[in-house]
């Protein structure tokens, strides 16, 4: 018995040594190794939970942390926040620089580091403005739902208000030309909410989504100001153009346009650069490719005849 | 160089000065600012997460911690939990008061929390009927899930089990009249399934959503016995009636009826009071506005055409 | 006043010694209680997580963790990983088995601890293959997403390759043999990217799942190579046959089979055991009970009139 | 043999039911149990601990966190820090009180929590004179130690500058009046450092002790300014005189007095009310119970022969 | 300079090869390499230190943890820390003895698993007795202290309650003959408070150390009822004798006996198997190798001229 | 009573306010704040007590953690621990650099990484020959103390060999001119076990500190094989020389040199450049500051008469 245990081990251990072998070996890691060639670092999934943390404290005092501030240590509090922020996404920054530039750029790393230091404090004289807009947006949650209570527990603890902060926040760095970072943030909320709205998507002020999972906003859709969506609703693309290698050709308008006051019921799917028209109401569970005007309300078709019922 | 960067590092700096001026202004955190006055402190989702955690060690003995508790140790181990559990959500109950309740109302500091006691005290008292509903709805996704291998293993690993475990509690708060702490805890669930059901609904024994992601219950449903619903179910409100000021009305029936072992196939919208009636099996994908009689299966009309297939 | 407040006290506590003598009776806990004989402790979400953190960590060198290794260093830094790996997975596969084997066998505690042992190893020795199976998933991703930027940023973070990393390592686990594990794992990245994929599906190369959000796929399907779903794609069963007795059976093939180079888009559901040819295009929305033609491109019925646009 | 193992089991737990039954009696636990009465809950060490971390932080800008601390966010940081530390002070010196005042006192909650209020406010005003101390100790060890390389060294890693750090926030507010609280600070620094200073103790400016382990500073013990000390000093009470009632009376002064610029070398031991002159130095190991005038120095006796050695 | 760079690089991991291998060599690693073979764990001292905790809590009820636990709810929180205590520390004896037992013993895993089980639930017999010489010792410090205000303060803060406790808790170990644990758990107390007590040695209630830094109790001490000492006290072996080979007899009587009522100031040394009769007052910073009768005051020789001054 | 509460809450913050703005203030913080310029970031306390774990992992292996390692997988796990000291470690020796250098030098970026990187690569090549020295000491340990049981249990629990163990590692570094982190490694065992070594003194093999706590080892000591030392033992220094402006002179010559096999008792002091020969044996409470020849047995004088017993 002994001995098959010893024998066992062995052969367990040269497992080891030949799994390693083989995983250390060119074609093996290749495509999926990430080269630390030049100190290009990978973002730190950490810190940008930190960063985001930090920024929804200081876009909804009092809610999520520091919940004894008081207006006059406010402006410590908040400044102690942003001061951390601005450190620590300086650095993300970089990082996002090295994973996605080219190398000749990376090698100048004096000037890598200005670039991310000036993108990080455009970040921050943006906040306000972000905390005007998500203003908005609690109220649009709050109006928009009957079963909402007040603001505050919109701000606490509706899923549209965690994933439109990330959205905008990511949104106001993907402006500026941030890489990879906006899009790591929006995953973050996605992957807490269900809710994948592309950091390149422009969306308007008083923005909600009820519920939400499984709803998706394409990176080049145009939304409006008061707009309402539903869970499982799709702002996608409908066809992919390729180039003439057969590459499909990346950053075209190919989402919807979506105007002013729209809402759109759960489960529609509407694809394509379409125009959604203003003040239209779109029903549940559709599929629409193209434009629809200004003041329309959409339903299924044949409605007298939607399902069929049989009896047992 | 050097002047060029130190001018950098000021004006970083100015641009923090400026940005917590900017953000203490009061037009700026009017709406977003949770005034602390009178101690109003914020719920905590940490405290709210270990009673949870909590619970589901209680509910379901050795499954969660504890994993060798013995018959003999089981009235410590559950003993200590709970405990645990009547003071942590005492001190929850009060401040969802204090978030919700008037002004004038919390002032009276004793009463208030001498309610939150009562409370806890009352949701304590509840946990045995809990736990023989939730012995109930584990039989049915065992039941229901021809994947599923054994009671212990739905227990452990089933997001339906982890959510409507959360509903239950919600929901036995909610009765209770407890303000903001059950939507909450329900929206825990939310983030981690995507199963979104509000405390508010009703709903009977034996309940199972497989797979579930997606799919949304009203605050005002009311669900029988043994009924199943599959992912992307929505069963939600068809139109929010407003008062004279234009305000949304809040709290009224809105939500379907879905009577016992009615069964729900995926992606299906079931909006607005309609009863759905015992037995009936509901079809995926569809959109339903209004009742359903006993017994009936519903389907998507034309099924002998329901689709186009174009070769290419 | 103080009379009713410790009145209240002891109130509460007489509540506390009821509530737990009710738990500890048997037929409140027969159903829900994990009775620990034969120290069949259970599986540990902890140790599984750190099983999946490692396994990332070694199918994508440098991008999750050590994300400064070195070609020189990649050896024991994958071989310490892979090592404690070996021995965390054998801990997690006896316990499987304990959960789920039968009484007599787990007595044999050291013929249970040699299966789990071998099983580990047997897994161990396949991860080259699933590195081998990912780098083509990534490749997909990258190609698939107009709005990829690289193949680093689809490793970094889409969901699609989390759920997809989460499947190929649970379906290895689960054609061995493995109890349970499988399982969890399964619904860890359920839980996190809302795609819920059955460890015993079987999914060929080059896939890749866009968003994801209730995308749903049954134990039984069998996916070619190049495939590509959408969010909200469900491919399950019809119905579940029963037995004699009435009970579901089992394990039968009941999910589609799905052939090369097919695209689902979102929201579309296919049940049964039907066969969905070579490069068809099935359409958003859409439900699907029956086989489809290699090629084919299968859109909605009545395209020219899908909805009514009804003015104000 | 399963038999007997059923046996050793349910004697266990019998051996629980048995111990727990003695431990609850009253006879077991008056002595040793805290009754938490009148909501007198007990000091949090997490809390004292995160208020002198948050001071040392405050004290020595950049040494211990916010290493990248700039002139410019230097009022965020601090201020931030210090809005926290009053928190959490308040609430510590609040269950001090509480813990050490008398019943009546207590009662009277608003009361008592505008005192804790107050005292935390005194001690806030107070850290700007502490910091000058503590700068003032700092050149003291770098003077002191031929192998100290920087004040920053000293800063960074002495032992005494963490123990006398910790007594000076002790003193001030053992000097306020602050009940329990000082005492938990001193032994802090106690447990890391083997440092023991009574926080009623009086320190002058330019304090250091070398090496430290052993020290022992008493309650009433009044040290001038640039006194060094070494390791394994003891400066305490020679005699406890007793009241009527034969129990000791407590508070009246009894350790020893150290004037300005003295130096006391490891392992002597200085007992009683007894004055040690200014300039003094007191060489190791000594036994000392009377005065010491000015200027002198005091070594062991018979120096010439100190010690036998004894040939093998 | 890149070519150096890379250079360096290379070198850098030929070090650590070449530093790997050597540490891989039998003549490396066989004095230092805690070989695993027969499942020999080593004890954990996470493990122990929770299990220490956890005693402290319920010999100190309330001070430590659960600090608003009521008289009803102690039974709970006190029976939920036993029983966990018994299950650590069973797995912990366990290990003890596979680190010390010789081979074949051990082998029968079984039996050392039921042995470990016994010793664990004698030692869980024991705590009630524990507790009550706990209690004396609480009593003696604070008697003993001037500067204490409370026995609660002396629980709470005294370096000598916390040594003691750890003492008491290790000495009932080792008179049940545990291998290895008593050890640990003693020396994590010397770490914390600078007091190092053998778990062998013997000591009767009412036990108190002032300050403690420095103080040694020697493994086969015997010290009677309410003895206290201070910092520095060494109570020691004066001569080791060795066998015919030259090697160490172990475990023989040779440190001191210290009768009832005895007290022993800061800085003696008191060496071999002496007696100290009862009421003895030794003084502080002696040396003594000899039996002191009872009732005796001992001080320093020449107490008329102990030191020399010096004027300068 | 509100206007008062609110007066006093205006106050406190007018409190913050008024010491914030004092604490940032130049003649306030210029003594202790550490100007972070020229990124000269203070060594990481978290990261040094990984890089002191880790190399303990590796001296010891088994023992601290890996605690099941096999030979065969022993490689692996050696080399991923080293592999992680040499990063942490370049990164912390750049921070000494930065820390205790010339603002010139420290410009020099990329020299000073080179730099870095170097020691850092000749401290791994010594951890071999660390390792062959602690073995030694492990020996000395088991051999000198006749409570000990095995190698074992002085590996794991004994206080010298961990602040040994963190000796010799910050030796090394010494001996290689890194600056400050060694210091602070000395430190981090001195807090844990009062044993303070500094790490400029030269120790051979076979070394040994029983108890230990309060021993003092002095910068210039040279201690050779197999010496022996007890608790409280001072090694140090008796007069500083100071130059020509009254500052201390550094780094000289100036403690005792202690030849092989010497043992000296607890608490006595040995100051000043000092030679005590070999094989001496040194009492215990000794004051020594001459040369002791070989051989000799020194204890205190006047043996027969050194204390005085008064009757009562």
């Amino acid at each position: 018995m002994k001995d098959d245990r010893e024998n066992a081990v062995s052969r367990t251990d040269r497992t080891i040594h030949k799994v390693v072998d083989e995983l250390c070996r060119s074609d093996s890691y290749e495509l999926v190794y990430h080269r630390p060639t030049e100190e290009k670092v990978m973002p730190s999934l950490d810190a940008l939970t930190e960063i985001v943390e930090r920024l929804r404290s200081v876009l909804f005092p009092a809610y999520f942390s520091d919940s004894e501030m008081s207006l006059e240590s406010m402006p410590y509090i908040l400044g102690a926040h942003i001061e951390k922020v601005d450190r620590l996404l300086t650095e993300q920054i970089k990082r996002g620089i090295g994973f996605s530039g080219d190398k000749e750029y990376w090698r100048a790393t004096l000037e890598c580091e200005e670039r991310a230091r000036n993108l990080s404090r455009k970040f921050i004289a943006a906040i306000p403005r972000i905390r005007r807009l998500l203003a908005t947006d609690v109220v649009a949650a709050y109006e928009g739902d009957p079963a909402a209570k007040s603001t505050g527990e919109a701000i606490f603890c509706y899923p549209s208000i965690k994933a439109v902060t990330n959205y905008r926040i990511a949104h106001e760095l993907h402006a500026l030309g941030v890489e990879m970072i906006p899009r790591i943030i929006a995953e973050m909320a996605h992957s807490q909410t269900g809710i994948d709205i592309h950091p390149g998507a422009r969306i308007g002020e008083r923005f909600f989504i009820d519920h939400g999972t499984g709803t998706v906003i394409g990176e080049t859709c145009e939304i409006g100001r008061s707009v309402r969506l539903y869970q499982g609703v799709t702002l996608g693309a409908v066809s992919f153009p390729k180039d003439g290698e057969g590459k499909l050709v990346k950053g075209i308008p190919r989402h919807p346009i979506v105007e002013d006051n729209v809402i759109i019921y759960s489960g529609t799917t509407i694809l394509g650069r379409v125009r959604i028209g203003k003040n239209a109401v779109i029903g549940g569970n559709l599929w629409l490719t193209s434009d629809v005007p200004a003041g329309m309300r959409v339903v299924q078709g044949r409605q007298t005849d939607p399902v069929i019922m049989i009896s047992p």
